[in-house]
């Protein structure tokens, strides 16, 4: 992780997730006006129903909101949405056609 | 990459890029109105200068709305900005200091 008044970068697997300071990425982007909630999410793939119930709990737990409590959608397997302090979506969903290695990474399947 | 009436998801190097149709976003996530441009950016780290000035001109060429032509951030490096044609922002940046190994995983360094 790395921190700085600006951002903060947490090293992922494969790739970085950066929290910016909304003005500072507004400078850095040369576009301000930025909205929340924007039209995205972000997904977090575990490894079974219980951990999605469990990672659920702990994000609301500690200040987040809950958008959808945990069901299943129609491709099936198991999901639900919680929105961070700064109102970011976050899903967190058990597919079980989709595969997660050893190290995290996620592949799709059917 | 799979596609149907209202995602596609291409396969990444250890997660999947969703591009959702907002409706069905929404109604997934249990929360209307999602407005753009959201406080976010997605990065694609290049190996060089060069590569970031041909990213930018294919996504420009392909319809994209340069934000912030290449240049130099303060910690040093390349980068710009374009919007896609939904008003999302895609930054393109070359680091001299976070690797990038053969299977396009990418390391933070200072």
């Amino acid at each position: 992780m790395f921190e700085n008044e600006e951002i903060i970068f947490y090293q992922m697997n494969g790739l970085m997730l950066g929290t910016f300071a909304q003005a500072s990425l507004e400078a850095d982007m040369n576009r301000g006006g930025l909205v929340r909630p924007g039209a995205f999410a972000l997904a977090h793939n575990v490894e079974s129903k219980a951990a999605v119930d469990a990672a659920i709990a702990r994000l609301v737990g500690a200040g987040g909101t809950s958008l959808r409590k945990p069901d299943v959608p129609p491709p099936g397997g198991y999901r639900g949405y919680v929105a961070d302090p700064d109102d970011h979506a976050w899903e967190i969903a058990w597919n079980p056609a989709w595969a997660i290695d050893a190290e995290g990474r996620v592949t799709f399947g059917l």
